[in-house]
């Protein structure tokens, strides 16, 4: 826990904020905080900030919070994925919030079993805290937005554009000849959207969909990896193709 | 599983090959072999190939396997990582089998914890199934090396340059402002070795230690990830960026 993560109900209009729960034992059993001591902080879809400990006891921490003037942007960058079988999903919820993104489209596809829609972990009482819980791994405010789609040809004819409604389309598949980094590079400034098919890959008519709402095939290499590793990575590569756009090159 | 992955024990050498563990139950309760399909196989640290179910049944697959004349390459990326704790290491070797690791090298840091050590899960017995778990997800034959250390100052000083001869040195730290992907792109064909420090970095006097043996610091990007996933990201940026360079650049 790299950030301690407030929100409305923290009460984080007055001048105290104090938290009793799990970033309360964070503060104390791992910080060993200390009145006086300051640590960062954040409020949920707002600024980051720092937060100065008034008192410490009892499981419970109170801190003089002051935030920045600024919000950190939203990740540029949305997945569209289609749904991994629930321990998989479960694993992901921080994994993806700690990568960065702005917006996470769940939907069915031919290769996905229907009973994964069924499981708890599709909640928003399971899934918020595992995405706050990766926004304050990897300090960062902004939570993804979360929409779940049972089928994957209305969403995509019917909610995409709303969705995403300008950028830069992908689809990971084995077929794809153009590396993810390249195509980012040249489509500077541009959201992009990753799609994520299931184990075993987009059947054809899926694919041919896709295609025929603007989502170029990319492949990162010949290694078939699992979803949860591919979405790493795919994230990782995208997000630093972008950073290396946003700076100057570098001499050699 | 997307090979099955033999070795001697397997008896290659004769023009038959019977499996009757993990392996013959994926062939027969996911893939649902009957005489006469055929599967992706390889050989341990040899060559791809195919095997031709001949016979499938009472929990025995037996094949006749032919190979590829080439071996495939061993990727040309290699991790020094300071041990994480014994969970996310089970985790992290399959993983790391699966992205492509010629070498995995673990070592101490002043905030790895000492009794990270004392895991079943440096045992070779332990790990080595996990590798080959990796290899066959990724469709890859060549089993990592594995070394265990210490001393990262022993390390770093006496063992180094026979694990890692020639080539590109790079730290994942904070400080680092260079990406990992431009670093590559401006040292072709150069093998590249990742450090990756404990949860909280390396102190100053590892940083100091690692500059000195000539790795340089990287970056990718301000947001703190997990070990595990840090590993799959700074893998994922590595091979992309090899990949790049393989290939002729695209025309926009």
């Amino acid at each position: 826990m790299n950030l301690i993560l407030l929100d409305e109900r923290d009460g984080v209009g007055s001048p105290h904020v104090t938290v009793s729960d799990g970033r309360a034992a964070h503060l104390l059993n791992v910080l060993h905080v200390t009145p006086g001591r300051e640590v960062r902080v954040g409020l949920l879809d707002g600024p980051l900030g720092m937060g100065r400990v008034l008192s410490a006891a009892d499981g419970r921490v109170t801190m003089q919070c002051v935030f920045d003037a600024d919000i950190p942007p939203r990740p540029r960058v949305d997945v569209l994925l289609a749904l991994p079988r629930p321990k998989v999903m479960q694993r992901l919820w921080a994994q993806l919030a700690a990568l960065g993104v702005g917006r996470i489209i769940l939907t069915n596809a031919e290769r996905v079993e229907r009973h994964y829609f069924d499981t708890h972990v599709l909640d928003e009482a399971c899934y918020r805290p595992l995405l706050v819980e990766g926004l304050q791994q990897a300090r960062d405010t902004r939570l993804p937005a979360v929409s779940i789609h049972r089928q994957l040809k209305v969403l995509v004819e019917d909610h995409l554009d709303t969705l995403f409604s300008a950028g830069l389309r992908l689809a990971a598949h084995p077929g794809g000849t153009t590396s993810a980094g390249s195509m980012v590079r040249e489509h500077p400034d541009q959201r992009v959207l990753i799609a994520i098919g299931p184990e075993g890959g987009w059947n054809a008519f899926e694919l041919a969909l896709l295609e025929a709402h603007d989502f170029r095939q990319i492949s990162f290499g010949p290694r078939a990896l699992r979803v949860d590793t591919a979405c790493t990575a795919l994230l990782a590569i995208v997000h630093a193709a972008i950073e290396e756009q946003q700076k100057p090159p570098r001499d050699a």
